[in-house]
């Protein structure tokens, strides 16, 4: 069955996606959520204490482009009912990662016994929904074709403090053809939700990249003749200030294990709407 | 001094909005900002305790439209510091409404003996940014060709409740040439902070609005042969929403007295960037 959901590539069917959400939290499925549940918005997923929720929050908001918040949970509620049916944020992630005092403690398949009365849980937007959208107009994306991980890199962009939490802005890289380049950005415009527009195109160094052969996360890609490097705000940005608060606790998911919502990857608000509410 | 910069329309210096809001500050401008400050941001403005903010702050994360959140204070510092320099919410909007336990109190030209450490401010888009770009597209507003207040309505549309954040959504009325309805649409989708495209055209029985001539707020328009009425989520759907969770203290700017900013009217990502930051 899983291999046969991981083939669902470009569209999905809510059926489909709730089935997908239950073999993850059978922990049937515990691997990497790219290519699964085409159609359907995944987000980056941040749990903590809610004394330090109101401070997340407006890290969040004034550094939309790395940390577009999509959901927030109620305090004490594991159920992340503005993003889909059904959806349990301490079992419905492949795989978690917790941290303790900034230091990264061990990587889990729930965390079942981790949920306090007082836990957040926050959904943000990530790439996976501009990359398919550049994919479908042609714009190839190198790492996905080599089965990389996307290369992300610390930048000298500081971003907006909010409380504890600051830090320098990460960037993903990827490679574009120059006569791609305004169509690229085009297509981004239309997803502020996914990091939007690239922050930078053209030359690293201006935004304090010196080596773009040694990311500090994911792998290097080559870059071809005729071949611009754009970089995108990324949101492993809202990891590296979480780690730097040195909070008492902080669950992630674990890198590429997303959350999978029910919501349309192209929805201007994402929000899962039950009748009568707002559309 | 007055007159000269309420003439200024469409275009206006850092300078000029800096005038105006030192003006402003010294309460000698009390009155309404429509038309001043062209092509800066202009903003809805929520102030409240602290114990309120988080639940606040996931009512405008799950109701984008009605609440575009583009600024929100740190705790207890009345500088508004990523919306502009010298940005000071307890003097710089011309006229404060306070309510108590959801009751109007008074109304007044600054609220320094409101101010507290344990407040926080929240900037919400307002309708101004989207009505001047119509406008410059050539499409009429016949309540500012009239010197009208926008008619607003109660909807039988349930906002998404948080907390004892709750309520149904109030949305603007404004009558479009069937002509230019498509163009209107496509010009405010560039806006999702300023509440983007109409929530509905055509016939307001749909969401629950029985009679045109009768708004909740503001003033009636008549509709021209050829025109659609269209509807769009408003930000008085944030002040019905605190009135009825009855919090013991919070204050909004009088309705049309808005918080001036230095953002561009235009800018995707609402926050003032100084040297290094995030741009």
């Amino acid at each position: 069955m899983l291999e046969a959901t991981r083939q669902v590539k470009t569209t999905s069917s809510r059926g489909d996606v709730r089935a997908i959400r239950q073999a993850i939290r059978a922990a049937a499925l515990t691997s990497h959520t790219a290519g699964l549940a085409g159609g359907f918005l995944q987000a980056n997923l941040v749990i903590m204490p809610e004394i330090y929720a109101l401070d997340f929050m407006r890290y969040c908001q004034r550094n939309p482009r790395p940390c577009p918040l999509v959901g927030v949970s109620d305090t004490g509620n594991p159920m992340m009912t503005t993003l889909g049916a059904d959806i349990d944020v301490r079992t419905d992630i492949p795989s978690y990662n917790v941290y303790q005092k900034g230091a990264f403690v061990e990587q889990v398949l729930n965390i079942t016994e981790y949920w306090r009365d007082d836990m957040v849980a926050f959904a943000l937007g990530c790439s996976f929904t501009f990359e398919h959208a550049l994919q479908q107009a042609g714009i190839a994306m190198r790492h996905i074709d080599n089965n990389y991980v996307v290369p992300m890199f610390q930048t000298n962009i500081q971003t907006v403090a909010a409380g504890l939490f600051s830090g320098n802005l990460v960037v993903s890289m990827r490679s574009i053809r120059k006569s791609q380049l305004q169509q690229t950005e085009d297509i981004c415009a239309a997803f502020p939700l996914a990091h939007g527009t690239p922050i930078h195109s053209g030359n690293p160094e201006c935004i304090g990249i010196y080596d773009i052969n040694k990311p500090h996360w994911g792998a290097a890609i080559p870059v071809a003749e005729g071949e611009i490097v754009s970089f995108w705000a990324c949101g492993v940005t809202s990891q590296v200030a979480i780690q730097q608060a040195q909070i008492p606790l902080c669950i992630t998911h674990t890198p590429g294990c997303m959350l999978i919502t029910d919501i349309d990857e192209r929805a201007s608000v994402p929000v899962f709407i039950t009748k009568g509410e707002m559309k």
